[in-house]
Parts: structure tokens; C-alpha cells; sequence
């Protein structure tokens, strides 16, 4: 049979949608760019809590904010009219403002902290998870992944601090393999995963990038670029972990 | 040297002082009576909501409410009054109330039910390991528990659901492999640690009983002395873990 003559099950096809949400940030723009050059997709829909103007081409803007369920839902809305969502990728999240750096000690714990980011690195992508896997087609490909963090991983702390960031990013990874069991039950070739980017050159990390090795602080499009590489590689089998920038899967 | 010449180093005297927390449910209660009749503590400080009147003995009653940081510093300072804390036990908890059964699928997730889970059983028991740690002495064996559940362990999740149980409990196991980085360097001997009772006869586990194995359901009184038990033959390199009614260790 010769190799042209079937189109390969699942291929995206331009009337796909993909999702980013956050896409004003330092990940998800350069995600959002990368995504709008996509031909697999038709139309890319850029989610933020300040949506830049419309540029014309694939990329569609939107607003959400994810500590804000009733606009999680319109926008849910958005993407579905746009046609079949086939990617959805949560960039947004939060390690610091300028009131609070992350814990150093014990000592330094606060509620409001810890707080602020279970909803906004937990609750929030639930959330959006809540709105958008009914939105994902009950046949073929399809991914749900939230950028998570290797430091939300419990074997592999060692270091302690940052109390707050850790343990949102443990729950948002236990709330994501909650999620990919019961999208399996729908389509069993929908995955869903978290995905750690490394360390990249974005206000989030800004204050912490001294301890970088050399070569490992990425730009957000070197990020961009790995993180959709390792989701174009994602089985279903991944479906329920968290995987790194170089498709190197990180322990619960 | 005949054995009774020296005293073994680290042995609990009766100056020493136990702490439950949530002494008035259903583990806690029984956690409560069995320490109070265990020599070793001269003082179990049993701190609740609704603490009951003094009843003479070794026990005492405190007012402690795990979502107002000021109750737990109240408490902490009630403890440092009565001796050398050398045992912590969190058995306060939620898994559902009479407003929101356990979610069975991700279209059952509510924002408010996440948010108090996450306060209860993660931000409140990170609260209590702020203000009881430091009271730990610098020497000598101590612990500190928190009653966590098999259900907050990532890699063991296989059924789904229950999505903000399961999410405040691996927050909570987070938060603990934290402490017991920070506590090792404190006082190597010092053990922070995450415990499973099993499933209790008590009204958080009531709806849920039927699923449960024959001889599996324990009493609150059986529990507490699995518990206690556990935590006698724990070692510092047990430290950041969480361990099941039998002894298991339970993966991330």
C-alpha cells in the first residue's frame, strides 16, 4: 500500500483548535506564536487575563481568568465555537509577587501565600481542566497539559523551602492524574500530563536564575520549542505524569 | 555494664508532653485516651474546636481552630508551658460535608470545596508544623505526625475521583517532606512524618464503609494503637514519608 494513499487515524486537521491559557506570559506567548505557525492547527486561541488586540491568522485571543470560574466557562464557550479542540496547554501559574518570596523556612509560612497559590497553581488549572476535557473529541488524539514544576515533585525534594510553589504544583499533579483516569474512560487516546519547561528567562524565575548551570536557562521560545516537542511525543501510556522539558518523565 | 546503670539516651520522661490536634474526633479522641494513659508523657495537651472541660489526669484540654493562625500560636505557647513537646499529632481533617459529597467526576468540581479541603487538611496542618516544630527539642527523638490518607498518594491513584481530597492530601504530603528536610537539620534525630489510618468507623469514612474489606474496618481505638504503634518504631530515615496503619510505606 503505497504510503500516500491513507491519511494516518487522528492527524490534526485545520479545522483543529488549540488552547493556550496564559498566553500573555513569559511560556505561553512564545507557546502561543509557535502554536499560531502550527499548520495542524486552524485556529489557536490565546487565553489571558489581558488579551492582546486580534492579529488576524490563526491566532485568536480570549480572556480568561482562572480564579474566576464563570469566565473559565465563557471561555470554554470561545473555543468550542471555534471548532475541535485538540490541545490545551495551561501556562499560567505563580511563584512570587513582590509581597511574598518563596519560603526559605518553616518561619516564613503565611496562609494568604499558600492560599493565593493553591488557587491560582491548583484550583485555577482544575478548573480549566473542569471546562475543557468535555470540550476534547471522544475519538483521536487529543492533549490536556499544565505546566507543572520538577520542585512539585515529592521524591524528588530534597532540598526543602518553597513551601507554597511545592505543594500547589503536588496538588495540581495529583489533580491532573486524577483527570487523566477518567479521560481515559471517554477516549483512550486523550492524554493528559503536566510538563516542567526548566528553567526559563521569565519574571517568575528571575530572582533564582544564579543558580542556573550554564546552558540551562532557556529562552521562552527554546522553552516553547521543548515543550512542544515532548507533546507531540506524549503516548497515551504518559497520560497521568509529568514529564520535563526533554521528555524525561519526573517522579510523583 | 549492668543495664539499669545508665538510663538509654532519648527515652521520654514524664516531663515530656504529647499534643493531638482535633482531639475530639474520631482518631483524635482515641489517640487522646491512649496517650493519657501512657507513662511517658507527664502532660497530653488534647486541642479541639471544642475542647472538653479539664477531667484531672494527665490530659489537658486546649482551643485550637487549624484556619485561624492565631489559635495554633495560642496553642503552641499552652504546650511550651506544660514541657518538652516531643510528640505532634495532626488528626484533624475533612473529607466531606453534608454540602458536598467526594466528587466523582471532574463535572462535580466546585472551587469552594477545593478551597476548604486545601485549608483544612494542607494549610492547617502546615500552620500547626509552623508554630509545634520549633518546640521540638533540639535533642533526643521526637515526632510529628499528620494523619494523611492512602487516597493523597499520586502514583498509587488508579480509581480517580475524589479530586479535592486527593489533592489536599498530596499538598499535604508535600508539605511534610518539606519540614522534615528543614527539622533533619535542626535535629537529625527529629521525625516529621504522614500517616494512613486505614479506613476508621467514623463520620468521615461512614458513607464510604461499604467498599471496605472484611476485618478492614478498624474502630477509632484500634487505629489509634495501629497509629501509635507505627510511630514508636519509626526512624529518622523514615523522616518526610507516609506510612500506613501497618507500617507500609505508601509512595508519592
Amino acid at each position: 500500500m503505497p504510503m500516500h494513499a491513507v491519511q494516518p487515524p487522528n492527524l490534526p486537521t485545520p479545522e483543529d483548535v488549540a488552547v493556550v491559557v496564559g498566553a500573555t506570559g513569559g511560556i505561553g506567548s512564545a507557546l502561543l506564536e509557535e502554536l499560531g505557525g502550527d499548520s495542524r492547527y486552524g485556529r489557536v486561541l490565546g487565553l489571558s487575563r489581558t488579551p492582546p488586540p486580534p492579529t488576524g491568522g490563526r491566532i485568536v485571543p480570549g480572556y480568561i481568568d482562572v480564579t474566576d470560574e464563570a469566565s473559565i466557562e465563557a471561555a470554554a464557550a470561545q473555543a468550542k465555537a471555534l471548532g475541535t479542540v485538540r490541545l490545551v496547554i495551561v501556562a499560567s501559574g505563580m511563584l512570587h509577587d513582590n509581597a511574598a518570596r518563596p519560603e526559605r523556612t518553616w518561619a516564613e509560612l503565611r496562609p494568604e501565600v499558600l492560599i493565593k497559590l493553591f488557587a491560582v497553581n491548583a484550583i485555577g488549572p482544575a478548573l480549566v481542566a473542569r471546562h475543557f476535557l468535555p470540550l476534547l473529541p471522544r475519538t483521536g488524539r487529543s492533549v490536556f497539559a499544565s505546566i507543572s514544576a520538577r520542585v512539585g515533585s515529592i521524591e524528588d525534594n530534597r532540598l526543602g523551602g518553597w513551601h507554597s510553589y511545592r505543594a500547589s504544583k503536588a496538588a495540581l499533579n495529583m489533580l491532573l492524574k486524577t483527570f487523566s483516569i477518567e479521560l481515559k474512560r471517554r477516549n483512550p487516546s486523550a492524554i493528559c500530563v503536566g510538563l516542567h519547561p526548566g528553567t526559563v528567562d521569565t519574571a517568575l524565575s528571575k530572582p533564582f536564575q544564579g543558580s542556573v548551570a550554564p546552558g540551562k536557562l532557556f529562552s521562552p521560545d527554546q522553552s516553547a520549542a521543548h515543550l512542544l516537542r515532548v507533546i507531540d511525543q506524549l503516548t497515551p501510556a504518559d497520560s497521568g505524569a509529568v514529564f520535563a522539558w526533554d521528555g524525561s518523565r519526573i517522579p510523583a
